[in-house]
């Protein structure tokens, strides 16, 4: 049952509202040995969190997170050697981080408590549970998504462990009626503008843009590419545990994700085999080199040794200044304005998040392929 | 785990080879009670199986389902009632069924045991297991598919026992350049015509366009749309038991699927919250009435009672005529061309797959919810 | 996969060293609109923690418990009422819930850093992961079960909700040379002495018994009886979700426990069919009553709406004061003494672990049975 | 979930009645590159089957066992080897096997279709289902075990291909009033005597005593050991997935069990620390050496290297001919006597049984261990 978890072998289970005390999560079946900081955990929190730039939501969060179990200092070789108390080493056992939470404003929300936005999960969590936190979106909110990128910082951990060059990383590609020069992709361009973009040339462009969609209270929704570079052939399984299968379930299970894509995606409907099919050749370094990426790297289920690639939609926030027509908790047809913090476009933070996600896949299936077959 | 096992409490294990003895499934977790007929099973199965027009693979497979498990002969009420011995009726336990395969060729394959077919699972199982049975894919091949089928009848059962209204079809809805008018939605078109497809004014020039294709030894990929109707509000969970999630899992599982949308889709990322979020005024039969559906029937992973709606696209079948560049098991670079039966559209075989997937997953999430909410 | 995380749709995840910071528990797939209270949950932890007498071990930890997430205030009804803070309701996400550390002493310790106690898990961690928290035990420690007797208050909410006559309750039955006279027995006995034991008459010579144990540093195993009253028939699954197979699996996952039996137990080895098998009449009330329990309240794996009744024998400690001989980290042979605070008959403790473990199987069992047969 | 499945990353899902046409299992997350022949899952099989003597039951079934998928022929290295189509090699797909019901006699079962018998699940499955196959028992039936055997020797190649020393072997040391010599034991005995009993001076006193069972149309309990030697230190983990909780599991969760021990097992709780920890020196081949086995070779859930001891009681089966008191499905007070063919001592056929879950749960948890922590 995977209500709050995903994974298998490298298995998250995560926990928190967006206005109780703290969020968090428990990591379990890491492998031993591995060294990690707290400071290595944040970084990535850090890309992530709320109120870095005008174009996310304000609320003020430091999403610090503790490392509560699962780890001990790095035990030392010599003992003259001084200690370096912020290198934990992992023992095997579950890692549980937990990130408090510190700029709640429930007064915010008292409003829609028996309204239903419209594009939100309020109706829906009411219809289910017959009860629901309305206080910042409860458990539907995106706050939860801190807990995956902590995972993830674990999950990049296995990874480097057995594959060292691994590259996990994810831009965004799409914006509202923006998109990009392909031509252009720069990854170190992409931590340098507030959108973790990868065109230098379409910054300016899309601040413009995005600054009138802020201003004018609405939102607009974004399209995100995720890659993994360096994962070895052999890492997912056949039919039910398809690699491209648990990337598709982790991208959805993404807030306000609409459609998932792995390689060329939904084009690969309108193509001939003739044009799909990647062709293979011997590579200079003796490896299957395959002359195109149509796949996404995977074939079957299955890692090709190629760059993986996956694409996804993220909707734009149902959190408007504009009134949309609803109704309430009684049946009753209200008009809805949403006045709380939030995210002109939600899909500029989805970015780190889609990599954790990536990562947290990819370190299951290593996992479970070691399991099964024993490299 | 789930390497050939899909859902928690409704919950399905398939098992077989394209060119071994039988392939099967076996349901756990049906609810008692349910009557089914093999008759009616065998009525999903022969929607999918080959053979059925020159645009499917040529094998000629009976596809007959045998249930051996799980069910009794439902026990007459009354003695003197004639003995309908074709009604089965579950019992709770496990239902098995199976499949025999009659037309496997495996000579057809010989050539390319030790080639890897460009876009094919080959590369991949082989550098997963360092074995595989080439024999008309294996394990790789869509003949699982039956299997799903079977298990989607039963699913159907459970869900027509609790939500009586329910209607869970899939169409073709583009194939390669092909596409239709939505306007001209017809349901019962759907099966009058091979593609499964719902537009009767575009069933001549689809023919055409995929004569050409087969005749060329050629393939084109597929766009399939499904939905469910009569499903109530509450179905899914937050977070990592998102309905959509599980949705985009089982048709991102199903061979050669590259894209999965639910509800507008990738489209999303090109809107405003405005455009994309769908109003609610109270229906005329006092029930929610949402006045567009662009969420697709699911708002934070949990199903609002709108119509369930996703969309997946079909990558071209590889197996081609056409000679293409690859190389083989000892490295060496080859240039395969694909001899065996197979499909110029093996999107059209996906649709009842398609529908047997949605009410797997839609089954499994009704029995969870009722585990847990106890409606 | 369940490393950390027990039971399928009412499942709980533990995690936390016995020095670490904090231990805790996520409870994932609680129904909503339960009430509970913090003092609730305290009340069942304070029956385990430590230090109550000086038959367990003196370590002085408050084991405060709080409910991070998973639950909101009791909406009032009417808003002149009394605001009445306390009353949480669960709303259906998962119930995160923390103990802090108190108490270590890691120095403790110290020398058994890298030998291996004879009796403990310390040779078999450190085989298994090439690392160990020595701290406490680590991950190890019986520290760990605070988080189970927390789950267990929430299972128990989850029965009380459909089953109001529910009672679990568990006593110790043997201690060592002791034992009991089961024509005494008295539920209310059971809180009054400190071994959660049923026969007044015994209490003074277990005392005088455990007492010469203490003095002399060693320490007794315990055998320990859980039962279940009030659950109806028909929870439990064929073949492998048998109810007395998850019971055994959850007493058998308690520290130092090494027997599990159900009904009669062990002792059926040596029986006729005549002996063992419950005759059964119509009772009073109209349901059917069995006239002995052998069974312990379970046929085929299925609860028959008797009694449940399971026992368990838990070793005793090896945290001892004799030394024993051992072998360190690097293979060399030590002698080893245990000094840490530790308890006389861990079995003491175990009683309300195992009522929380009892709770925990019956309420994820009659989830799951409600998801599958819907009452 | 796992009403129908065991274990983890090495999983089976068993399947069938005692009366339906046939019964099977699925194995799935096998290790590719085992060579395998139906012959010798069939050697195992032919240990648990009916009809072997006149101690168990009369039913004449084959027992011949088909694998149907997730096998390929051995590939030829030369071409010019002869062809050895019985050896199998496993593919890393899911292993189905298939065992049909040959000599089913349903009619036996004509007069307790809607009785209870005393001791059977008979009730509980109507309690649970509403509905019962009352053929045979049904899903209670112990034919589902042939299951379970056929999994287990997969499971043994598993193990076998990485710990070639592995022995695991069971035997009955106790059966109603008889016991064993524990000096007297012999591996060779076992496979000697009806009884699977290791004690060759035992053997006429116990085919005496069970002649009078059976001829008394009666049936008696036994209390049988399982031993799996050569498995390393290190399988299992913390908290919720003991080993010793899973063998625990596995043993329950065969028909009739009610009790199961690890090591001394309910001894336990009578020995004070001094006398139940194994102390350890260093062995003559540099490996630590238990100096007793009371642990049973598992210490806080982990293996430890030493033998792994289980011992499990099962009840005498309730089949019996003398009348019992029971009720039927009006609630109607009637006498029962089975009358069907059966046991007169349902642990006989146990012992194969209990070797191949025992195989079963190692397996998996080797494939776990090495999964998380990759040797």
């Amino acid at each position: 049952m995977s209500h709050n978890s995903f994974g298998h072998l490298f298995r998250f289970t995560t926990w928190g509202e967006s206005h109780g005390p703290a969020l968090g999560v428990v990591v379990d079946g890491c492998p031993p040995g591995l060294e990690i900081s707290e400071a290595e955990i944040q970084a990535y929190l850090d890309r992530r969190k709320p109120g870095t730039s005008k174009f996310v939501t304000q609320r003020r969060e430091p999403d610090a997170v503790r490392v509560l179990s699962g780890v001990m200092p790095k035990p030392l070789v010599d003992e003259t050697e001084p200690d370096d108390s912020t290198t934990l080493i992992t023992t095997g056992t579950p890692i549980s981080m937990m990130i408090e939470n510190k700029d709640q404003r429930s007064k915010d929300y008292g409003e829609i408590r028996r309204q239903y936005r419209p594009g939100h999960a309020d109706f829906a969590y009411d219809a289910k549970y017959g009860i629901r936190d309305y206080r910042g979106g409860g458990r539907s909110s995106a706050r939860e998504t801190a807990a995956r990128v902590a995972a993830g910082a674990i999950a990049r951990k296995v990874l480097e462990a057995s594959f060292p060059m691994v590259k996990i990383r994810a831009a965004m590609v799409g914006m509202g009626t923006q998109s990009i020069d392909r031509t252009n992709w720069d990854w170190d361009e992409v931590n340098r503008n507030p959108f973790f973009m990868p065109d230098a040339q379409a910054v300016g462009r899309w601040e413009t843009y995005l600054e009138e969609v802020r201003k004018a209270g609405s939102s607009v929704g974004a399209l995100i590419e995720v890659q993994a570079q360096g994962i070895p052939a052999g890492l997912g399984a056949p039919v039910y545990g398809k690699l491209d299968q648990d990337i598709a379930s982790a991208l959805m299970s993404i807030n306000a994700v609409k459609g998932v894509e792995i390689g060329n995606g939904m084009e690969a409907a309108s193509l001939t085999g003739e044009e799909n099919a990647d062709e293979i050749r011997m590579g200079a370094d003796g490896q299957p080199e395959f002359l195109s990426n149509n796949s996404g790297g995977v074939l079957g289920g299955i890692s090709n040794g190629d760059t993986i690639v996956a694409r996804f939609a993220v909707k734009p926030t149902s959190s408007i200044l504009t009134e949309r027509r609803s109704i309430d908790a009684d049946g009753q047809e209200v008009d809805v304005r949403t006045k709380g913090r939030h995210d002109p476009c939600v899909g500029i933070r989805a970015v780190p998040i889609a990599e954790a996600m990536m990562a947290c896949v990819l370190a299951d299936h290593w996992l479970r392929h070691r399991g099964q077959v024993g490299w």
